[in-house]
């Protein structure tokens, strides 16, 4: 593991989600550039003292050496180290699990696409929302043609945590989403209207050719954007609109999707996450559960325990690690489900597309394909 | 009553809700132009049949010649005749209650602006939802700066009814108002989309100063719009999203409003109107319930009966009338939180601006003040 | 109209109920004994000064003998005038609408039953959470089998508003319900508790052989049931439980059903009235809407409006009195969807039996056919 | 470990929920009699062949006698052996973690009691539902008096996974549980009866002094009871209710939970297990979220990750073994919130008394003080 020290919210859950289906250990980390909170990491976690490195390049060149080295490098640092740490991971041969979004910008992410391509190695992406057996089973009815042609897709990621500029009081986590340095040119943006961007292309089955974004730094002294609202064109004809924003005072981390056919419309809220609901134009309403037998193979087996006893979070994203895992040992070259280079790429698409746009007040753009 | 005829969705409506509380009662009516369809309406709502006109003018010659006359005309007609007869009944020395939209167009919006204030009488527009106890709390909320400023505003209003072509084969309801000539250049838009407008504006307590829109009519062969989604900016600085949609399948009549400010956010959704939710930045969800002690007067007095015992639709409906009522009785000059012509002027600039600037591909527009 | 003066709850519901759907008006009543409060009503519901009568005896001799007398008489005093009134409306000769229970104790109501039997008149009993669409949508699901053999249900009526001894402040709701002189001998159990055991027989389709019954006067003072809590057998076999409170402090109006059969399980709940959710052994979980298109006829013809325009208590309790117009109207003898005496005989021995069972601990008790 | 071979449910989330916040290792075990699934087991958690042992008696003969023996040993077998592996393994010097019950019956329990205090080591029980935050939390609000005097406590635990005779037809989990020898006299009671009733103490607050049972065995062909329902008595003067099912069909693993004082009511739903909702006579309904800064410490310690992320059954679980992990390494004589051998013997003594009450038709029977 690179980053993930003492006060990271995604590294720990890294570690759980890798770990929890006895798949993978964590047996190496470059926690934090700092002495004493790389050595806490460590113990906290049960990495020994001669696999915990001062730097990921001393970990990189140490572990391949190893009989037992590690296979599997998982980047949880800030954005801006992204590309670094993962292009050097894949470089000393190790397969690589990635924190969103991919790079800094699209560039980086142009480069990592080749060094991915060269390197013979596995990469994943963590937009951990893919992971939910409820979000599997929505685009396994989409992609079955449950609904009919899909006309019309409405997501929605709504946080309320950074209303107030905490980044400013020395909040951790607010402080490098804030800083362009190290988060990018986007801000919320990036740090989860790429989830949300994501979403509607992992369900919706239908790629985004033009957008209309109006992105907004709404709290005083902020430079990134922390409030986006966009209205979506898909190939095939579908519109749909997104709304990402961190300024949702009082909203924890509500993510929806609504994807209306010709024939139904489904539902999917992350506050209820073990349940689908699928509304018909002449029939009652049905709610799919996690863990029901009657679910597509896709969705049943992305639950571990029967259905009534829900999983969460730190499920879905082991539902990724453990796909990853299996893509690993099977010698496979693709990821399966798991969100690869080539979401990666389309992410830092619509982040950079989206912030030029807005910014320049274009109204409707392109949504380039980005390889 | 002018118009609502059998086969009328809301001309029943309009019955009960001005009945419900016994300020109001239905004496005469010009149901419908087919005579047996007319006096099937009297007969169903006692009306007799010597106050049962065959043309709406005929009763406004009549009915203010009588002693016992009407007093107040319910339009309640396609929209294309909301301003021939609104107009008429004013300049007759009714007051007007009209199902919304005000008009076919701005145009005649505008002039119906004249026709109320030259004629001394009250003009009420039925945006229902601004009569449900917990919109008009949620309106209170606002008003009383609970939330901070207010800083996004996204309303969401998705019928699915329309899917499919139905007016095509021979659907009363659909037919009329895929039909430019009776509903004006706006299909969906008008229809509900001046709901939400309103419910915006009502609500949020700011004025919506410009838009970029997407409008489409999805239906194959349909010529008005089936679906709308617009971003929104308010005087004040917030932005908003405005979705309303008929195409929508499954959906059956959900409208929603989220209103976020710097402190906290509230969430009105239809589907469970007797709630009112309230996410704060540090503190536990709030969830205010009609007909509760500690509503706001405005809010308290619109429920009948204790918390816990549902009213709906028409009750919100007839909180209307009700206000109206009091206002006639009170020899009021305005209709306090009934909607009246500002806001059919309001709706109207709205559509119009929203359906050129949609065909023209123009991205923000300026939502000019209409009057 | 006898009783519904100032201040009561129900005389308006029966009042918005009956009007609603323009089959019945309201020509005459006997609101109050105190004369003022009389008047008051009377203006307020527009009923002319001359059929404004002091005393219920008045009106029962009077209206007869007029051509447009009333024909249907509503009795919404407290529990102990119902036998009286609604036993001399019958003999003079006019239908009656009662609001429950039937009587003050079981002797009343067999009393009751001869009188109606030998009256020719139509008793109805306003048990209003039959008229909820939904309801009737799962009394039918149960009939037509669905679940297969019914063995479990669950019922539950909470509400809060009598948490603390208001009846000692002087709040007359409360005062007439903690008085055994005015309520009978169940408190909580008689005016809630035959909801809840009407709701169990007409949905669950069943009767109650025996029941093991729990009652207390929790609030200090108190001399009357507040709290019920029963086990419940049922012909058939099936068991069940039923609880009904009016001390589960912040509950509203909280009644909810769950009918568990071979196959599958249905849940009602007040708070969500126009769904109904259906569970299913292998399927997915259904949620049926009230004014859908694929309802039974029995539910489809219980509501107004279209789907997800929401009607509620005063609607609901409109469909006990428009089904009961058409039974008069059609000459029936019986009441059809409506509860009758017969009804209103269970309920009576339901609360004489559990109250006396509780009293002496006398765990399991058989619940007698009363007539 | 003891027990959790391949089919095993609860074995697995044992192996999860220990290891998930790096303070506990699995190391060893005896999964399973049948030596292939035993090596299965061990292979897919990583467990060396060593120190995998076809029996537990081997287990804790070699485990204690190395330097690394395991310290800990979690029992996960089906009910009849639970007391067994349980004494032998305190008596061998290591802590136990048992699934619940605790044992077969009660004279067994007396008996670990004993065998626990001579131990010097510590014992926890599973009983999952302690270890949500909400659930915590729900605690320490009746604990703090925030709703004043406890008046009334329902709990429902609804399953319906056991409406068809299931152990007929080979499932192992049903097998077990529906045979007295592996299960105890008890079938749903002790399997789910014993967590509703561990709830209703946990967060109640108060021990329950007797009760009135009926329990019943549905389904034909099935010896054990699958539906409880059943009145409570509570020290201090609280009612209650208790129902637990495993044939109320189309549930999937519902349980609820409800307590009202004298100011206000709570509600915990495991549907919805990361919020609470506490309603009050007076004040805006509140909803509290899981993972929120304003929870007591009780509560918010139980969270991982950040509000709106959702844990779910592994995490609770964890919960208890993170608590228990805590205590072992304090070198704590109890374990603090995670319920122990008290808890155990409590259960057993419900179990025994229900029963034997329900069986004999008793009405209501004290629950005595089990030790």
């Amino acid at each position: 593991m690179v980053g993930g020290g003492p006060g990271s919210f995604i590294g720990p859950v890294h570690r759980m989600a890798a770990e929890l289906d006895g798949r993978i250990r964590l047996v190496a980390g470059a926690f934090s550039r700092d002495g004493g909170r790389n050595a806490q990491a460590a113990r906290a976690w049960g990495v020994a003292a001669d696999r915990t490195y001062g730097d990921y390049r001393q970990m990189l060149a140490a572990e391949p050496a190893r009989t037992d080295g590690a296979e599997l490098a998982a980047v949880v640092t800030p954005n801006h180290l992204h590309f670094e740490v993962s292009a050097a991971a894949l470089k000393a041969g190790l397969h690589v699990m990635s924190d969103k979004p991919a790079t800094l910008d699209l560039a980086e992410a142009r480069e990592l696409a080749g060094v991915v391509a060269s390197s013979g190695r596995l990469y994943g992406l963590t937009h951990v929302y893919t992971g939910y057996p409820m979000v599997r089973e929505a685009r396994e009815i989409v992609r079955r043609g449950d609904l009919g042609a899909v006309r019309k897709i409405v997501v929605e990621y709504a946080q309320g945590w950074l209303s107030r500029p905490i980044e400013q009081d020395g909040d951790r986590q607010a402080g490098w989403r804030a800083d362009p340095a190290q988060a990018g040119v986007g801000g919320c943006i990036g740090d989860i209207g790429t989830h949300a961007f994501n979403l509607v292309e992992f369900v919706g089955g239908a790629r985004v050719t033009a957008l209309c974004a109006d992105l907004a730094a709404v709290v005083p002294g902020r430079v990134l954007d922390d409030d986006c609202n966009m209205l979506l064109r898909f190939a095939g004809g579908a519109r749909g609109v997104l709304i990402a924003s961190q300024i949702s005072a009082g909203a924890r981390n509500g993510l929806n999707i609504k994807v209306y056919g010709e024939k139904g419309g489904l539902t999917w809220s992350h506050e209820r996450h073990s349940e689908l609901v699928v509304d018909w134009l002449d029939a009652p309403t049905q709610v799919l559960h996690a863990g029901s037998a009657y679910l597509s193979a896709t969705a049943r087996t992305a639950s571990r325990i029967p259905t009534g006893h829900p999983e969460g979070f730190i499920e879905a994203f082991a539902n990724l690690y453990r796909d990853f895992a299996d893509a690993i040992v099977a010698g496979r070259s693709d990821t399966g489900l798991v969100p690869g280079v080539a979401e990666g790429l389309r992410g830092m698409a619509f982040v950079e597309t989206a912030v030029a746009a807005s910014r320049a007040g274009l109204g409707w753009v392109p949504l380039e394909e980005a390889a």
